[in-house]
């Protein structure tokens, strides 16, 4: 089987070169096209990006030239790793000429026939993808979402839950200075401290979690019917977005019940085999001082969720921790599985995985 | 007037550190005797000590010959920063021998008849004393407590709210690591990394907090009603513990309100005269991203509550940020304002201060 | 006596705020103007300003109005912390106009009508005001500089070992991140990592460092004739630059000799009675693992520089290394006690301290 | 082919637990044994460990009981971790037993028939074991150690460099928390600082540095004829140690012809397919600002060594900077890479990898 060569859009920023990172070595995919703003257009990436991530640029990328954002891609499959601003209407645009696009902007999260796609917890919002292109007269594009990074680990944790009735849920979090991008965070702002605020994300933490967690039905995605409240922090770590959350169930658990049913979590196996899918989706920590930022965010290779010290909260009634690394699982990795199960769909024209295609 | 003698016990350790730095040139007490373990015993200060505060050990202070705690002291008040087994018998034996104890340690602080004494929140607690000798049958000795650092910012941020009714706070910590002494946390275990767990701190929390917001009433203290929920984390930040927290009132406050109600904040007047105490107790912050844990912590020299980004919770009403200084106003510093307000109500016999003496 | 009132170029920067805060409660100088970029000009300093030190805006300062650069000042006073570019021409149009400009700016460190001023390593550099007075015509102007805050600490240890004749240096640095102001050095970039470059400053440090060490002599600053060679590196510190220093030296004192030369090193009178003087300019600290960055930058209020680990060095001799604060000694500290040196010497005709004042 | 069980000394702590990290899935070798603290003896590696390391235990390693250090052992080739004391006569005990024991403990480094292996760099010592086992009666015993981490990316930067003559070095390092093991460095001592000092590293890279770059000749070592000067310093980062490097050279080959050297260097062939030798031994990175620790630390899955910045030093000619993982090329992998070349050079009797045997 052929590789599918693929675009990413934003290429030099952080989340861009995540993508290609990842998309290094990638079993159906490999990085054909890299879009840049028009200061780096034209040149070669290798040389016009700052790579912030270990090592450095990919080989296979490094000679690709930068192509600009208002120009035409072969490619079927686009990355994007676009500024809100830059996505808001481009993203569709190119859909509209018939490109898939997987998008790690917020600009389309919560537009009603986008799916806000988290392959284990919620594979079936896919099929908004139908609505989507019956809505627009599109036949081979889609614009396809993946959430804010901090609500990853909370929709990880809550969705094998959703069966207990999850009524509200009070999340606090510690979140890593590579979600902000490059340069974001400056080092006088962070080192040795703690700021107890991260622009826009309690509001997208209060939406696109219960968008996440809510039942495709009638051609529409029913939001959850829960009450979140959200409370974000930076904190000096480089990658890993912890989270402590409260959550009040409709059901009255044991917690030995919620841990059985965080061990035994397994994603559909439709997602369960796509190369990016992790061996464990969840893993529940039994000792009591983890997850911790760095030792657990590359758990399945940064895919998995780890959870831990699940106890009763006097006010909601269960507590616990979640962890995911939030440029992995919370950004570029998922966009990357979202393109996997759309391949497996059928949503890909360019590209079929064939039949009983082992993983990565 | 001529400054009292007093002694440290626990002087070598990291908070003991505190008390002898916050102690120099401090306008009532000099620190006259420095009380150790048995291996540091009956050698100089300034040598035996490895000193991890800044600077170096105050010259006034290095050339103290350590003694042992099982030894006779002459300084009638004595600040303790034993550990917790240390201090469990030897603070009450001591007491018993005519001493009046401010400490930081754990052993007493939930004991009946033992002031847990944040003088802006609680001064009239300072009642207990008078039923602790009666009790013991002491004439001049005391034992009065300081709580736990972390839940200092609690307290502070919630007592000039306990007007409209406290029914429920959660709290999320997000603690330095000098709140675990010297050595303390291990670097491997904490830089570029975040540990959801400190040992024993969820449960002080939830009873300690309680207890200090309590009424003094028929020679006794009545815990707050209200239920809390902490969960306790460490994080890689030197000094200065922050919280966030949601709380459910009885009374429905808005916002400015209970804004107001920070600013006008003061502490009654035998304690905002005092040397220690601040001349605000609490800040509260405009900005949408403060309190912050370095640039805010040293606020009133390490004195003053910092609070912010009060706005409504989703679930329990109200949520908020305040960071105060682990190691000064929640430890070393806060039983030094006990020990003035002792001073000042006439409970330490060997120093009066006089009347009309200024401050700092 | 009535205070100063000065100006701040450059004030909303970091260093620009180093100055703002070290001059709020001076006893000879007040801030009585701010300037600013033309973005900023118009506006109160306290609400355009991201005040990024501790603590926040001064209040005395806060309801200033931003001046903008190309405007006129009232003050003969400038402390100048602007941008290299921006100081280029302005700062020598400003003292033109007849006001004394204290910069901390790179342009003019290395005209040789400027002094390079360091009082108490080159207190006689400052005759050169003279020189340049007459040179440019100027009658109450007149520009100094101080030096790369990476030199500080080398200069300062190295100033009383001129007597042994200094004929080579290795340094290499250590230096914070508050070195390159704000928002300065991305926190990805430096958070658990190192950088082994800093743009400009190696070159530098092999040059300033000579000049500042040079004779006054005729009319002229005869440049020290050894040779440097600088590595500089990025740590992850907030405050504080650490150079390790190799040295060779023409005569071969013991190492005794050299550290007695140290301890017993004081500023000339006229330099230590100025108020911004720190009691003592150098420390020798005695223990085998000082001087530490944090512990040790705020010695002498951030003003003295500290010294430790005199060794033998099998290559150059002699080996040590050394600490001074880089935004307090290295910068605006430094300015601001060249500008109380131009005052008791006369240069500034606006102010003149009266006989016997009494430092702070 | 079956693989070799081996035993790891000293496996609880910080490099033991490398040790076993990396032998995980290794293709020749398996943790068959592993060796603690008489404290720790009797129970299940999995629980008596407190890993330290990312992630968790091995499954294959975490049910192993932990035997003491002075019981027998079953594998002929021991992974020792030891602290200096306890491998100081127990490593040539259990070499006398038959055991070869390839160890990262400081004690035997500079007895003259133990071989001080980088294979990279000086794989014909590997001879020394002749003389070892002649001078000891060995028939199948060895000892065999690797160096200080910090020497690492000196040896493996200067070893091509030989052939120009190298007169002198002048190192500076910044070394991670992890070079200390654990607890190790309290991180009160390294949050924002940095500590001049590392008990006994100048000394070792004052002479392994010269051992390991000698030659081997008449059944001997002779260490490398140079001048060595050495400041080692501690940094906040957890791992990846990066020294500054200055070096006279006798031949005066140009900055183009030592970067040629290191581009072209390779390992000698029955090193270079040796499981753990990486593709690259050597990096040099073209970019102003590079090595960085935590980007470059992980290269060749951190076996390799990455070096840049090669200019002119002013004083001794060159300079240049380089960085190695300290706990994976400076320790545990090095010495499995040292016990891999013994294998393949037939001095392991109970192990004989196949011709041509493709590495991992």
């Amino acid at each position: 089987m052929e590789k599918l060569g693929v675009a990413v859009l934003g290429a030099t920023g952080a989340v861009g070169q995540r993508f290609i990172q990842l998309l290094d070595n990638h079993p159906w995919f490999y990085v054909a096209e890299v879009i840049g703003s028009s200061r780096s257009a034209g040149q070669p990436y290798g040389e016009i990006t700052n790579w912030v991530l270990d090592g450095s640029v990919p080989d296979s990328v490094a000679n690709l030239t930068v192509k600009p954002l208002d120009g035409e891609f072969e490619s079927q499959l686009l990355f994007s790793a676009l500024p809100k601003e830059a996505a808001e209407t481009r993203e569709v645009e190119l859909a509209d000429k018939g490109h898939v696009v997987c998008t790690n902007a917020a600009s389309n999260r919560m537009v009603e026939d986008v799916p806000l796609l988290l392959p284990e917890a919620n594979a079936d919002h896919i099929q908004l993808i139908d609505i989507q292109r019956e809505n627009r007269g599109w036949k081979t594009g889609a614009v396809v979402a993946n959430s804010n990074c901090t609500a990853m680990p909370v929709v990880m944790a809550l969705a094998p839950l959703r069966k207990f009735g999850i009524n509200k849920m009070l999340i606090v979090s510690a979140q890593a200075i590579s979600g902000a991008g490059y340069p974001g965070v400056a080092s006088l702002d962070i080192l040795d401290n703690m700021i107890p605020y991260v622009s826009g994300d309690e509001q997208k933490l209060e939406t696109e979690t219960l968008r996440m967690l809510g039942d495709y039905a009638d051609a529409r995605v029913n939001w959850l019917k829960s009450t979140v409240s959200a409370s974000c922090n930076r904190v000096p770590v480089v990658d890993g977005h912890l989270v402590n959350v409260s959550i009040e169930l409709a059901a009255k658990p044991g917690l030995d019940e919620i841990i059985d049913t965080w061990k035994n979590f397994v994603a559909p196996d439709v997602v369960a085999n796509l190369p990016s899918a992790p061996e464990h989706p969840l893993y529940y920590l039994p000792q009591v001082d983890r997850p911790q930022t760095r030792r657990d965010r590359n758990a399945g290779n940064g895919m998995s969720t780890s959870i831990g010290r699940l106890r009763e909260c006097p006010i909601l009634g269960y507590k616990f921790v979640a962890l995911s690394h939030n440029t992995i699982r919370g950004a570029a990795g998922c966009s990357i599985l979202n393109a996997e199960l759309l391949a497996v769909k059928g949503y890909l024209e360019a590209f079929q995985p064939e039949v009983g295609m082992s993983s990565v």
